[in-house]
C-alpha cells in the first residue's frame, strides 16, 4: 500500500478498501453492482443509490459545452439505475470549481444537468459548492426506487443464457457520450414483460464489462464478434475496447428469444437488439485470469 | 451571469439556479435545508438525502492525517442528519485523486471515513474513485431516515422561542474541526422527550448561522453574547465567527427551559447546554439586509 495509486490500479485498491467498510443489517447489495440495493424502514420496494462522477481534463475538456457536461454527469448516473431496472427520482450535486471560473459555465452546468434530470422527473434536490485550485469536480448522486422483483443484478446469469446488447457499438467519443440517453425506458419494459437473468450498462467497453457479467454470474461466456452491432465507420475492435456506449447487456433464457426479438421491433423500431453472444459454463480453472479487450475476447479454457 | 464565481458568490449562484431545478411530487424540501427530504413510496417516514465535500487546501492541508480527512468528511455530513434529526444509514464516497498519490493515504482515508460511519452504524455501500489533476476531493453522499413527526427544519421557530446551543463554540480550527462527533444521539433525545421548533448545526459560525435560521423561521432574534459558551482561549468574536463548531443550534418554547435544562444535565453531563438568546418578531422593513458576524450582532430594527 506504500504504491502510487498509478501502479496499483483503482480496481485493486478498491478491492483491498471494500471488503473492511461497514455493512448493516439493511445492505442487500453493497459496493460492486451497477448501484447499491438497501432496505427502506417500512417499504416493500428496495431504495436504490449511487453516486458517480467527471472530472475536467478526464471526462470532458475545457472547450466542451458546459450543458453538455451537465447533460452527460446526470445521464451517467440514471444510466446505472438502467442497469438494475431502478426508477432514478432525486439527485443531489457536488460541484468543486475555481472561484475563476464563469458563473455563466456553472449556470449552463446546471441547466443540462437539470434537463437531463427532467428528461426522467428526476427531482435536484440540493447539492454543495466548494473552491478547488484545480480541475473542475462535479459529482451526481442519485436515490431511486425498483421492485424487488424486478431489480436485475449482474450476478443473476444462468448457463447458456442469451447476451443481448441494445443499440449500436464503438465511437462513442466522436459526440455521443454527451448525448445519450440512459436506456431507462428500455429496462423497465424489459423486466415487465420478460424474466430478466442479469444486467448492467456498458460503460467500460463490451471487452470490460461482459467478462465482469460472467465472473459476478460465475459463468464463462462466447461472443460471435461478427454479429456485433457496429455504429458506423467503427472497427469490431472500437466496438469491443471503445467504451462509454451506455447500451444494456443483458442475459436472458433462450426460450424467450423469438418472443423477445418480435415484441422489441414493435415497442423500440428505431433501436437494435441484438443477440451477441451466450453465457456458459466456467472452465475448471477457477481462479484463472479473465480475459479482457479484443485478443482474448473468446474466453480460454 | 458573466462575472466570475469569486465575485458572485455561492449563496448568489445558488438563489440563481435553484429556484429553476426539476422538482417532483415526492419532494418535501428541497435545496435550502440542512438535509434534502423526500417521501419514499410506500413508507411512513421521510428518506434524508444529504452531500458534502472536503477539498485539499480548502478543508484540510496535504499534511493533514489523511485518516482524520476521512472522519471529517465523513461527521460533516452526519452533522447535517444531527441537524433534522435524522438517523443516517447509508453513505457513498466519491473520490478524485491524482495518480500520484500513495495508496496507503487513499487506505488510511478510507480507514476515517468508515471508522466515522462505524460510530453511527451506517454502511458505506459504494462509491467511485476517478482520476484528477488537481487537489484531492472527497464527496459524501448520505441516506437515511427521519419520523414525520420528529423531522425538524430551519423554519419552524416562533416569536419568543428560547435559542439554544449545545457544546462549546470557537477555535475548532486548533483541532476540533478534524475531531468532532456529530451530534445526533443529543438530536434524537432531543426530539424524543421535546417539541423542537427549529433546528440546524453550526457549520459556518454563529455569526452567520443564527441569521439563516432566524430568516427561514421569519423571524429577527437577539443574542445575550455574555451567555456564550466560549471554548478554552476563545475571545466572543471567536466564537461567532469562527465556524466549523458542528454543534447544535435549536429553538425550543421557553415553557420548556426548566425542564430540558434539568434533563439534560442528567442524561449528557459532560456536554454544555446554554441558553443563548431568543427569536422575536422581525422589523416591519420586510427586505432588510440580514446581519452578519460581531458588529451587526444583535439584530438591527
Amino acid at each position: 500500500m506504500t504504491r502510487a495509486l498509478r501502479e496499483l490500479g483503482e480496481d485493486k485498491l478498491l478491492a483491498q478498501v471494500f471488503p473492511r467498510l461497514n455493512r448493516n443489517s439493511r445492505v442487500v447489495i453493497g459496493a460492486g453492482d451497477d448501484c447499491a440495493v438497501v432496505k427502506f424502514r417500512g417499504a416493500k420496494d428496495w431504495l436504490l443509490l449511487k453516486t458517480d462522477c467527471v472530472v475536467e481534463e478526464v471526462h470532458f475538456t475545457k472547450e466542451t459545452n458546459a450543458r453538455a457536461v451537465g447533460w452527460k454527469a446526470m445521464m451517467r448516473a440514471l444510466s446505472d439505475f438502467a442497469a438494475m431496472s431502478g426508477i432514478p427520482e432525486f439527485a443531489l450535486i457536488t460541484l468543486a470549481v475555481p472561484a475563476k471560473k464563469k458563473a455563466s459555465w456553472v449556470g449552463e452546468l446546471y441547466r443540462g444537468l437539470n434537463r437531463a434530470a427532467t428528461r426522467f422527473d428526476v427531482a435536484i434536490v440540493g447539492g454543495e459548492t466548494s473552491e478547488t485550485a484545480g480541475p473542475v469536480v462535479i459529482v451526481v448522486s442519485v436515490a431511486g426506487v425498483v421492485e424487488r422483483d424486478r431489480c436485475i443484478l449482474r450476478s443473476g446469469g444462468k448457463a447458456n443464457d442469451d447476451l443481448f446488447v441494445t443499440g449500436e457499438l464503438g465511437g462513442s467519443i466522436r459526440g455521443r457520450h454527451l448525448r445519450f440517453v440512459a436506456r431507462i425506458d428500455e429496462a423497465r419494459w424489459l423486466t415487465a414483460n420478460f424474466k430478466v437473468h442479469a444486467m448492467m450498462d456498458l460503460s467500460d467497453g463490451l471487452g470490460t464489462d461482459v467478462p465482469r457479467l460472467a465472473r459476478a454470474s460465475k459463468l464463462g461466456f462466447s461472443i460471435d464478434q461478427r454479429a456485433l452491432p457496429l455504429s458506423r465507420a467503427c472497427s469490431i475492435q472500437q466496438a469491443i475496447s471503445d467504451g462509454e456506449d451506455y447500451e444494456l447487456l443483458f442475459a436472458i433464457s433462450p426460450r424467450n428469444r423469438t418472443r423477445l426479438e418480435k415484441l422489441w421491433r414493435k415497442k423500440f423500431p428505431k433501436l437494435p437488439l441484438t443477440r451477441i453472444g451466450k453465457l456458459d459454463r466456467q472452465s475448471a480453472i477457477s481462479d484463472q485470469q479473465l480475459p479482457r479487450g479484443y485478443v482474448h475476447f473468446r474466453q480460454r479454457r
